[in-house]
Parts: structure tokens; C-alpha cells; sequence
């Protein structure tokens, strides 16, 4: 994982089933090596004189039989992925040959790659910063435009960027304070104390705000709680199975048993939302419903949203719907955001009007739900998500928490009139931090956590 | 399938599972297509600029937002597989992406490719004869170094360019006969009857010799199949195993009951066999052992090498096979190979010498199976298959037999004196199986039966 570790690796970059395969060598021998096996179609040429980014078709030979006729790309040093000499060998996709071919390469000096080797490579050559390079896991995952889109800019190094220049920044001022201290006698102020302030603030603004983004980011990514509440017969299977049948479930999970709580993971205008459908609440002694029961508060109190679904044959005024709140003994967070679903206006059209609630007026069985599927994807506009930088990842959450605590003991320090040296100590801690979310600070360990999670070939 | 259906197609070329997907468009309108939604980090490149063979790096626009940062591949029309201007997108492997990179793709005016496509089309514009063609299929299916080998020969043309060869031998032939057929009334000879006997004469022997290939061709394919007969005790499933551990097993498929047959295929050296472990052979009253037994003899007959396994304790001389043969009422055909095995040499050392069976000492027990390997790689070397032409398709076989019989018929034509213009007819249907074989003759539904079989993408 250290710089001088620059041997030649390979590895199958596409999956099972198709009709080509591709395998990738990366590192200062894989020209050499591609070379000894392959006979270019163009009489005597050679790949060490190819040009970067051109291909090549001819057969690779073993044994001085034909073992596949076959394309081979070159990326030359810098211009690759990775930072490094490497080729792509397109192969008919049959496993014999695949492994044919891993085994010719590796026993011409090549060693097969670690997960998410070539990635680290690229990190490593400062191709992509490490932010940028978990990115590409969460590319290769994302099952939603909205997860797609975060993780896309976060590639494209728009968060990176922005902490750079500020980490830039502070850094600067970092080495006006070192000096002050090399100067410490003298009692010399080299860093303008308000400027620094001020830049202290936009930080902390910064980090602050992307700290926050955690919470929709995260669940961008994993499909956003939504919990439906209601009674037994006021229509909640009704409108899942629209909802279903409206809009394309990704997954449907059960959990345990029935009294348990069913999730399914439904994509409304490219945003995930994760349905869940509580057993229905309502007093009980049975023991294993209690624990139902028990859980599916648990579960309501971990959604963003809540649906509380009612029959608009019984609700007339702000009244009853704070009547059926109680009943439902709903305690709504601060951060919840609730949605007083009114179903059934098929049967009985309520008269409901400027209600002190965010009100949707539905008819699940007549699939008529745009109305709830409008302030579904409203809830997700509020968070401004294709302006906004947003993280995904709980390694960078941490790394931001732990740069605000520094910043916080730095502002701490100011208003203390606390020492110089005790302020540079912050700063270092915060220079820290703010660097190990795209990689500037970096260990072996960190690395081999992050990239170990990539799959072979990436 | 017609030349004027020119559309563009595009389809997913690699499997699932990977660290990319490519995606490959061909026909005319492929790369205006790809530059309708490529932004090239080069700033102002256009693919419709590029030369052929190269590769460039750039972004997919999606909704003025980016969809991937991708590689596109560059193939003029001449110089790619399809014979068609073709693009391949490489792309990071995300469902989402890949789906909404084809949408876009078909929104721009191309189609999704059927099945085998991309190689009717290679087949079309005569980059690909149609033997060549299908050598694709067996290419990706090859599970062992015999039949890949087999079918990379015929993808490299070997048996084709023969074919192809002697079938425009017989058409100059088959002109002139035409011309003494327009001359008739003046009883003039254009054809020279000697040479042309030579020629039917020469390549009657060369469909005969590719007809015989077939048989091991095909068997190269699936594994050639071996049947072991032994007493219980003689030590089948202690070899089998040994077998399993030497060699690699590919399958292992149990059929139906126990009292049905085995069949473990095992690849010796390169070469697969299909061993087949028969039940046990005894005399039986009960019903379901006798059908266990007969589906075992007619197991047998199927077999090309019959391994009578033997206890070396028990053998002293010829006789004592010959009896044991008869007790296992062994009815060897003129095709098959029968091989004595004489097992368990490291508790009796068997004194049988000179034997007139083909015979190898083991001992499965203690993994000493080398001479029984080298038996079973005899068997394939005398076919010679490194060197020969080898046919492993009913499609070829069928019109090789329909070849022979007008070859047979021009024959008897010469021999009876019968007139020229029978003989031409003759001629016409040797020319049109020959032909059908490489696609000089080919129809729509022939063509939809090859490619049909392929997978997406190829």
C-alpha cells in the first residue's frame, strides 16, 4: 500500500453472463507483459509504441496455439485510471479463456489484484481523492436517481473541492500561528485574529451544514422511512398495493413474523421511500402483540415521514384529527414530518379545510394518491439535494464531527483568550480530520478498510 | 435480416456482478448517436471526428446533469466486428446507469439488438463466414482446452477455407458442364471427365473424413463418454474418486434414482470425459433392478471406451479376462475402445504379460491411476485433433451427408454414363449443401435459427 509497492496487478473487471469479458492490468509491467502474449493483427506492432487510449485487435497466444482473438486498450502512465501503464484485454466470454488468460498474465510477473486495488491505485496516484473514490462504490449501488445523482457529484468532487479550499485555508493560517510560536518571546500576532475568526465560522458553516446533509443523505440512499399509522380497516394494504402497483418497488422485505414489521422500498420520481406498514396499534394484553406493538413505535420513531392514514367519512374538522392522534398515542418529533392522509374521498368527500395540518386527499382503491405522492417528493425539495453537497457515508460523518468538535475548542479559545500553542493543537486536530475525508491524511488502515469493501476488478 | 435493414442496435455486451457494464451500438447511425449525449473531457472533441481504434473519456449527459464518467470506444465501419461504424460505452457497473444509458441510447434513435445480432450482422457484411459464426457460440461454451481448441480453429477458418476451396473447384466445374449443356446438340466436352472425377473423388474423401470427425468432435464437446464395468468390489468408486481428486470434475450430475446411472465428467489433460459409473452388473429377478440394468447396457452401447475394471488378484492370464467379459456379458462394438483395468496392483501384483487387450495396471487406492490417464488421452490422440479439421455441429453434419449423398450420385452418374445435364443437377445440390455450411447459401429462417441461439449482445 506504500508508494515504492509498484508491482503489476490484473484483474476480470465485468461479471457473468455476457458476451465479452474484460480483464484489467494496471502498473509498470502490464504493457511489457501484454506484449509477450499478444500477436497484433498489423504485422510487427508492437504495444510499448501503441499510443494511449488506442486498441488493438489480434490473437493472444499459448503454447503457440491461438488462445482467443481478442481487442487490447492502452492507457498509457497518467492518462490510465489508475495513474499507471494499463490494458484492457476484451475476451470472448467463455470461463476457459478468462482463466487461460489471468493465468498467462500472472505467469508473466503479474499477481491478481485486491479488492478495490485498482481504485486505491488511483487514489494513490492522485487521480481521484479518497472521497471521490468511495463515490464509486456508491455509484456502482445506487437503485435511485436521487442516490445516483448524490453519489455522481460527490465523484465529480463536489464536496471535495469545496472542503479543500477551506482545509487550504485554514491551513494557511495554521502556519501564520506555528510561526508566532517559533517567535513566542517575542509576542508577535503573525495571523490576523478576526480574519481567522471569520474563516473559523465559514468552516464550521460548512461543516456544520454537511453534517445535517447526513440525515437525508443517508436516507436517500437506503429509501426514507415512512411510517403508516391507521386503523385496521382505513385502507393501508389498499394503498401500499397502489402505491406498488404506481410506482416500481425495489425490494420487499419481511421481517420475523407477521406481528413484525413489513417494509417495502417503492421509488416515487426517482427518490426511494421505505414503506413501513405497522401491524396496527391498538391496546392490547396478548403479550407477543404488546412486543409488536412495542417495536412498531420504535419503528415510527426512526421515519422521517408519517402517513397518519383516516376515512374521510370521519373527519370534519382539525378536531378529529387530533382526536385520532391521541387514539393512535402518536408522539411526533420535531425532525418527523407528519401527513394527515385522508382516504376513501371516493365514498365521501370531506369538507376538511384550512387545516392546521399537512393534509393529502386520496382514494387508494380508485389509485387517485398524487396528491400523497406530491408532498412525498415536497418533503425531499425542502433539502434542495441537486444543489446541495450531501454525504452518505458514515466514515465522513464521523470525520466532520470530530472537525466540528475542533473548531468548536477553537472558538472555545478565542472568546478564553487561551494560549496561541493550545489553539495550533485545534487546528492541527482539525486539519486532521477535515483531511482524512478525501484522503490528504491517510493511513494503511484506512485504506485497507475502505477499499477492501470495492469488488475484484474495480 | 435483409442488406436494407440498416437500423442501429445497441445491448448490453457484458454480464452481471462486475466493476463495469459496456454497452455496444452498431450500425450507421451509431456514433451521431453517441455524440448526441458524450461530452468529451477534451474540450470540443466529437467522436464523429475521431479516428477509428481509439478510446476517449468524457461524461454522458443525462437531463443537463451527468449520468457516468465513461470510456467510448471507436470502430469505423470497415474495421470493426459488424462490419457497421460501432461505439462501445464503458460504463461503472450500476444497474441504474446501464438501464438509463440504454433509454437514452433507444431515445436517440437505435433499437435493442435481438439475440446473436451483432454476429448476423458480422455474417452479413462478410466479416464472419456463417461456420466462423457459430464457432463464436462454441467459443464461450468451451469448458475444456480439446474443445476450445476445436472451436477456435473453426473460428480462425480452418475448416471453412477448405470447404470453401473445393466447393469453387467444383463450381468452375459445374460452369463449364452448364456450357456443354448449352452446346448440347453439337456433343462437345468443356469438362474434363478425368480431372473432374478427381476432383468429385478428392473431395468425397474430405466430406467423408469431416462426416468421421464428427463423431469424436461432438463427444470433445460434451466428453467423451466412458463406461465402467466391474463387480462391486472391484474398486469403481474408490477410482471415480480418485479420478474427482487427480483430475477436475466440471459436473457431477446424478440422474433420477440410486439404481439409475452416474456421470461424473472429469477433464483429463485438456480432454473431457464423461465417465459413467453402471450401477452394478448382475443377474436380477427384481423388476426395477432389471430396468437399472438394461438403461446400463444401453448406457454401454453409447459409450466410446468401455473400462472393465478387474481385480489384479484375479487375473493371471487372457482367459481370465475373457471370462470376465463373458460374466459381464460385455458385447464390445467395432467403434469402441475396450480397456482392461487392472486395479488394486499394490496388493497383488498381477503376472499377466503379453496380453492381447489393451490393458493398464492401477491402483486406484493409492492414486496410481497414470497408466489409465495415458489409455484415455491414447484414445483422443489417435483422432489426431490438433491437426484435422473437427466438426462438433448437427447443422454442418447434416449438410456434409446431404454433400456426400450428390457426391455419391455424381459418382454413380460417371460409372452408369449417365447424361451431363443430370450430372449438373447433381453438381447444383453438392454446391448448395457445401455452400450452406459456410453461408454462401443462406436463408432468413436458416440465419434466424443460428443467431436465435446466441446471447444479447453478441
Amino acid at each position: 500500500m506504500s508508494e515504492n509497492n509498484i508491482d503489476t496487478i490484473c484483474a476480470p473487471a465485468t461479471g457473468n453472463g455476457g458476451a465479452i469479458n474484460i480483464i484489467r492490468i494496471s502498473g509498470p509491467e502490464s504493457i511489457r507483459i501484454a506484449d509477450s502474449f499478444f500477436e497484433a493483427k498489423k504485422k510487427g506492432l508492437k504495444l510499448s509504441e501503441a499510443e494511449s487510449h488506442t486498441i488493438h485487435f489480434g490473437d493472444i497466444i499459448l503454447d503457440n496455439e491461438v488462445l482467443d482473438e481478442v481487442l487490447i486498450s492502452i492507457f498509457s502512465g497518467k492518462k490510465s485510471y489508475t495513474g499507471e501503464p494499463s490494458i484492457e484485454i476484451s475476451l470472448h466470454a467463455s470461463p476457459y479463456i478468462l482463466n487461460k488468460t489471468l493465468e498467462l498474465i500472472i505467469s508473466k510477473g503479474a499477481r491478481m489484484a485486491e479488492p478495490g486495488e485498482f481504485s486505491m491505485r488511483a487514489f494513490l496516484n492522485g487521480k481521484l481523492d479518497l472521497a471521490q473514490a468511495e463515490a464509486v462504490g456508491d455509484i456502482i449501488a445506487s437503485a435511485s436517481k436521487s442516490a445516483h445523482n448524490t453519489a455522481m457529484r460527490q465523484l465529480k468532487g463536489q464536496f471535495s473541492n469545496k472542503l479543500m479550499d477551506l482545509r487550504q485555508q485554514l491551513m494557511d493560517f495554521a502556519s501564520l500561528i506555528e510561526l508566532e510560536l517559533d517567535f513566542a518571546e517575542e509576542e508577535v500576532e503573525f495571523a490576523d485574529r478576526n480574519k481567522f475568526k471569520e474563516l473559523v465560522h465559514k468552516i464550521n458553516t460548512e461543516v456544520s451544514s454537511l453534517i445535517k446533509s447526513f440525515k437525508i443523505g443517508n436516507v436517500l440512499k437506503e429509501g426514507i422511512p415512512v411510517a403508516i399509522i391507521g386503523k385496521p380497516n382505513a385502507g393501508k394494504s389498499t394503498l401500499l398495493n397502489t402505491l406498488l402497483q404506481e410506482d416500481k418497488a425495489i425490494i420487499s422485505e419481511i421481517e420475523g413474523t407477521t406481528r413484525d414489521v413489513i417494509e417495502d422500498v417503492i421509488n416515487i420520481n426517482g427518490v426511494l421511500f421505505r414503506f413501513i406498514d405497522t401491524a396496527g396499534i391498538r391496546d392490547s394484553e396478548d403479550v407477543i402483540e404488546k412486543l409488536g406493538i412495542e417495536k412498531t413505535y420504535a419503528k415510527i420513531a426512526l421515519a422521517n415521514i408519517v402517513l397518519l392514514l383516516l376515512d374521510a367519512s370521519e373527519i370534519k374538522t382539525d378536531t378529529d384529527i387530533e382526536s385520532q392522534i391521541k387514539t393512535a398515542k402518536l408522539d411526533i418529533d420535531i425532525d418527523q414530518e407528519l401527513i394527515i392522509v385522508i382516504n376513501k374521498i371516493d365514498k365521501s368527500y370531506s369538507k376538511l379545510i384550512n387545516s392546521k395540518y399537512n393534509t393529502v386527499f386520496i382514494s387508494a382503491k380508485e389509485k387517485n394518491i398524487e396528491q400523497l405522492e406530491n408532498a412525498l417528493n415536497a418533503y425531499v425539495e425542502q433539502f434542495n439535494i441537486e444543489d446541495q453537497s450531501i454525504i452518505t457515508n458514515a466514515r465522513h460523518l464521523e470525520a466532520l464531527q470530530n472537525s466540528k468538535d475542533s473548531l468548536d475548542a477553537i472558538n472555545n479559545a478565542f472568546e478564553m483568550g487561551i494560549p496561541t500553542d493550545l489553539i495550533a493543537i485545534d487546528v492541527r486536530t482539525c486539519l486532521y480530520h477535515l483531511g482524512s475525508i478525501t484522503g490528504q491524511i491517510s493511513n494503511d488502515e484506512l485504506l485497507g478498510n475502505i477499499f477492501g469493501k470495492f469488488c475484484i476488478g474495480k
